[in-house]
């Protein structure tokens, strides 16, 4: 317990402790009162206290990863970039924080979400929202004009956190984009085709990819009879479809957004319609929809990449989805989300509900915002939700009891007697420096029992044994952990028959 | 150029280009004026008008890394990496910010150099300013008594960046850490090792590690009459002595600090003093020293230091320096630093002053700082100065011109004729499906040459041709790009054979 002055401290401690001690945090001594605690002491009417305590913790939303999280993060992570690799991008990386004018006007009723930087003199800053908007902000800046790059970092922002499901306020993003004037619907394909390949490798499960066409939801709108004003906030009540029922966004566009009721029924005729390439067919022959050209080139492009990812073998897994709006403001065409079909993979799992884990689109318009004479270098991406996907993988380890090494360790140099403390540093730096992995005891005079416990515990498979009689014939033992099995080897010969018995095994 | 109101907006935007555009930077159009542009108009006696400009530009202090630039940030931190891993060290990862309370007063000075998050309603938060305050953090909540792990990540700190050193407001920190009680010296050993081990690997030229001990260094202090104090604003004196003269740092200590001359001179026949093992024999004799417990445990470390030094085969790239106090507040024993001796390396390379390469220490008292109880857990780690190993090897490669591939294709998907995407399209889902690193170009129609000459600039080995001849007889081309040589294989053997081909190279 702190030492807070007497009984008080205690009591103190206890308070705070229950009132808002997360899992696995602790109390400090701190000179300076937290704003936390400072609202626990106006709540409770106890006197501040000169030196108080404040909690500590991660900021609200953050988490640390524990080395088991790092290797699950790792090896989810390598399977996102060795794909990303597969279909030939390049690395990028930029600064966490932007100049605060570089994210205004880019992400719609989102904006609120950004976290800034304090004022401390010099340039006002924010955290990266997105790796989307820098990314469009390096090709206006070196003057870029084609680039195919992946990128692989934490964005950060201010939303409520709902832990359970994998939301953080701070997290990883995984992007892939293709920049450049192509012909149409390629790269697109491909986009696709790369979702699929990550999910289908991941095992996660069947999924689903919804894609739809900002201009074919314009072109919808349009006909419908929205007022063009209208258009930005009717598209986001449609996005809501997948968490509220058609009554729900019925209702928020008729009452709060005052379309009137009868351009919001014509809107569910649409909206409420998914399906596959029949679909964009059927939407061709559609009387009103067909006399919108920018609707047309929206189904023409679908059409197109349909025929890709049939090529592809993926089109199977990809529906047409008009109810799919995308919350950001600067997809302008093609726009796609991936959605697992049905966590748990298997019975015993406890359901979780993790939304989409992939999603993406077409914007042709951002780079011209950054450039001073608005050329524009089209481009489409997307973006892997590794965090979602890491709960899944934790939660189907945690059902399962799968235990995982978090350290790589091959090799353990032992002793089961006193004062071989410089031999063992001597054998450890020769496997060292022949790049073997290894660990040893940093004790004097370690007890051999704990040793070979440690390999067990750690899943390390190879001890290496030296004492009295061995240093007297110049052998030392190798002992295999798995099956206990014990032989002499020749001191010089260590570093050969280690490397021969873990390329064997 | 921008549309700034007729002429005024050309002669505005070349104002500011001269003003402040960095290389690479261009101007665009903003609806809101950014503050430099404020001052810019403040300056200039200018009005301000309703469309003003802004740089586009990253953070002063901060860069993007191009895929070139990633291709070296990745085989460096690759070295790095391994070497931690080869020692056993699990991963670790903690949020780029921290409650602005878990980094007051660890940083003495520095602590100004903190960036903090703007108060935007919720906890005061601050980006992190390295990874060791985080790490103690996370073992004092989580009462993690023992972990060597490691961490890779990016810090800030707001310091006037003089980037041609290689030093940035944003840079990337990789850090290595052993805590727990343990004999005496064998990890601090084993952290004076893996700096070797690195610095080797990375074939920087000759170095060399400096290590003192700040018992030591306080001892000094004491014996010499230095009031305690005075002990902090001293050591950060003795601190410069690696940038500025004995003479300068002599009047900084009188002039600015209130020490008495003949206590200052007293100090400096001590901190100029290096060498080797016999140096701390030497003060163990020391008159003066001798008679201070904690320059003897100090002294007595670093002796059973160099002993473990040499067994490992490294003694002799570490010098005892009682110059060396490093900045931070933390450090409560050892503490070393890495310095190159001579780049360049090559005759024909500019010199490059990069300073200190590696660093780090033990602090036993930081994790007890955080704990309610005050319950220490001794630490001891290095931390590698990747940024400034980054320049090094990016001037190196500048100055003899070496090719960096920034994609890793193996293969590329081609076609001599019109019509032939489709079977472009098929082959290329083949290779991808396979594991096989692939890419097309984003043409219907695409000219044979063009594809050919991309593969050759981008470093591609194998190229699949499929046209007309080859789509009639079942096969494909496979051409190699270094030889040009194209043989006919089945098309159904396509995968085999590229798999062949690409074991073989």
């Amino acid at each position: 317990m702190p030492q807070l002055g007497l009984l008080h401290g205690r009591a103190w401690t206890v308070f705070l402790g229950q009132l808002r001690r997360p899992p696995g945090a602790v109390c400090i001594r701190a000179v300076r009162s937290h704003s936390q605690v400072a609202e626990a002491l106006f709540a409770s009417q106890l006197k501040p206290q000169e030196k108080s305590n404040f909690i500590i913790k991660t900021p609200k939303g953050t988490r640390d990863l524990s080395p088991q999280q790092m290797v699950v993060r790792e090896k989810i992570l390598n399977v996102v970039v060795s794909c990303f690799k597969r279909h030939g991008a390049k690395g990028l990386d930029t600064p966490a924080f932007e100049l605060k004018e570089i994210l205004t006007e880019k992400y719609g009723e989102d904006s609120g979400l950004i976290y800034d930087l304090k004022d401390q003199g010099g340039e006002l800053l924010s955290l990266r929202y997105d790796l989307t908007v820098p990314f469009a902000r390096y090709l206006a800046m070196n003057k870029v004009k084609k680039m195919k790059r992946y990128h692989v970092g934490k964005v950060w922002r201010r939303e409520s956190p709902t832990i359970v499901q994998g939301r953080y306020r701070e997290f990883y993003q995984c992007d892939f984009d293709i920049a450049g004037q192509f012909d149409p619907m390629i790269p697109d394909a491909e986009c696709l085709k790369i979702m699929c390949e990550i999910l289908s490798e991941l095992h996660l499960g069947d999924f689903l990819i919804k894609v739809n066409d900002r201009r074919i939801l314009d072109g919808i709108f349009a006909v419908c009879g929205v007022p063009e004003s209208k258009f930005h906030a009717i598209c986001s009540s449609v996005d809501k479809l997948d968490k509220i029922s058609w009554k729900d966004v019925r209702h928020e566009m008729v009452v709060k957004k005052g379309l009137a009721p009868e351009v919001a029924d014509r809107i569910g005729d649409y909206v409420q319609c998914h399906g596959g390439i029949s679909l964009v067919e059927q939407m061709f022959q559609d009387p009103r929809l067909s006399q919108n050209k920018q609707a047309l080139e929206g189904l023409g492009d679908l059409k197109l990449l349909f025929e890709y990812l049939t090529v592809f073998g993926v089109a199977e897994k990809v529906s047409f989805d008009l109810s799919l709006a995308r919350g950001l403001d600067y997809y302008t065409g093609v726009i796609y989300e991936a959605l697992l079909l049905q966590t748990p993979v298997h019975a015993e799992e406890e359901p979780l509900n993790v939304g989409s884990v992939a999603a993406g689109g077409r914007y042709d318009g951002l780079v011209g915002m950054f450039d001073p004479r608005g050329h524009k270098v089209p481009c489409v991406g997307l973006s892997i939700g590794v965090e979602r996907i890491f709960s899944i993988v934790e939660q189907r380890m945690k059902t399962f009891g799968e235990k995982i090494r978090t350290t790589e360790t091959q090799v353990f140099v032992a002793t089961p007697q006193k004062n071989f403390l410089q031999e063992r540093l001597k054998l450890i730096a020769e496997l060292w420096d022949a790049g073997i992995k290894a660990e040893l005891m940093y004790k004097n005079n370690p007890k051999l029992l704990p040793q070979l416990q440690y390999c067990e515990n750690m899943g390390i498979p190879l001890v290496v044994i030296i004492g009295e009689q061995e240093l007297k014939e110049g052998v030392i033992k190798l002992r295999s952990v798995p099956s206990r099995e014990e032989v002499a080897i020749k001191r010089e010969n260590l570093v050969a028959e280690v490397q021969k018995r873990l390329s064997e095994s």
